[in-house]
């Protein structure tokens, strides 16, 4: 199942990190370098904190998948008619996938349950950070008022109830995605929104 | 003595990590996310480099002292008079107490002098370099003309100094966070300063 | 012949690093700093990757070259009739030789031919990239329509081609170089670019 979690993820985030490369106006091979940063980031630090081996470095289909959604959408992404809203949707995939691959190889691992939670939201959300930081954009992480880290989160916890209430193998990670994404998703068509810090009372 | 440090650096640069996110006004996880991203940066690069078990992963009670410090923060934060203020002096602290630990984790591995050096600079400073980088602030690092990684590199040598001279086990750390903690206070305080590079003269 | 492209890449990426400090006006521990983070970065994430002893840390002698070559800026950069030139053909420079350590030190671990192409890349560009970012200039891997991933993937390439038809041991690291350069310096100096990415066609 980690596997397949990890193929997923991996070509959803390369297209998000593809989209950036398009709004910057890379080269192809600007394309595969920021969709593998991007495809890749959140799993290979799970791997280094957990002492694995590198996931795409044991599997390197990961680099297939890569370059093939890289060039993919250096010849296509001209047929979005946003491809910030592309972007963003696919992003919101991207992270409910990569939540569930990064519980999955922690639980794995045996650790305890907040270093799950913590790899949950590390896998998840790291690879589009540093897609963002690298493309000089506002982090999607870091927008004001919409929820993102905290789909993460909700994600990873509803993970671990959900492996708490039944054996079946594949129930944490739809719980997991499930969540995740619907809670992103929310934000994102509703404006759903958790309240933010002010540092002084809202005007009456 | 290290786990203290290291529960004590972690506990400080989470709440410069929340004040941070204050700043960027945002929601009680977004100040979770940037608090634990400053507290266990450095720590993590260093366990990382060391080839050590990451500090927070063999031990999640850090990740309990990160949940508390961003929530009161997320509850008290408009309490000060200037959250500016309140986040430099703290990072002051914090980075005193980490590169501490940073130098007698690297000194417990055995490494040679300039890898100790370097593991307290890393372990003191990366953190808050994260921080400022990923809230999109000028990094306290690079701030011209302010003393900073020459406080972090001045107390991992007085450490090694006072741990030449004693052997008292506490002398090494406690040396490194006066020292660090006096030259970045100074110039915080007093703008003590080292030359800075100019690519000419100052006029007369 | 792996450490004597380590020590080379060090020292000149450690200059490039130094003269963005100059560029930021920085005081000498942060010439210090930032050439540390520019010259050892790139080939630190190889060795974390790879599971093997960072590279400086098995061998300190890379932090001397790192404190001599920032030493050597302070003082010598107002030299320079442009410092950003200097900083981008060095720069070229040490990319080429840095993807040629990375690409020898991924096929003595007996890597797959993706996985070193990878490593080739990412001991080339991670160095430059994490200056760009700290220093918060845009990143010379980014800048639009100039050859720089490129060159890296096209010289890990050429590495693995000459490894195939000769046992020389200079014949790869010296093709890489070769081919590295050729092309960066190409796009330096006449403009060679690859077709970028635009979202409509351009006006007739």
């Amino acid at each position: 199942m980690i596997p397949w979690l990890d193929y997923a993820s991996v070509a959803v985030f390369a297209l998000t990190g593809a989209l950036a490369a398009s709004r910057a106006q890379l080269d192809i091979v600007g394309f595969m370098f920021l969709a593998g940063l991007t495809a890749v980031g959140g799993g290979t630090l799970r791997d280094l904190l957990l002492d694995r081996t590198v996931f795409w470095i044991a599997d390197p289909t990961h680099l297939g998948i890569i370059l093939v959604a890289a060039t993919l959408t250096f010849f296509t992404a001209h047929l979005f008619e946003s491809r910030l809203t592309a972007l963003v949707w696919l992003d919101a995939a991207a992270l409910a996938v990569a939540v569930a691959a990064g519980v999955a190889a922690a639980r794995g691992s045996g650790q305890s349950v907040p270093v799950v939670l913590v790899m949950g939201v590390i896998t998840g959300t790291v690879g589009g950070l540093t897609r963002d930081v690298v493309a000089n954009e506002v982090p999607l992480l870091l927008k004001q008022g919409e929820i993102y880290a905290t789909a993460a989160l909700a994600g990873a916890g509803a993970a671990l109830v959900a492996a708490a209430l039944t054996d079946h193998p594949l129930a944490a990670s739809a719980a997991c995605i499930a969540v995740t994404f619907a809670l992103r998703a929310g934000s994102l068509a509703f404006g759903w929104r958790l309240p933010v810090y002010r540092s002084r009372p809202p005007r009456a």
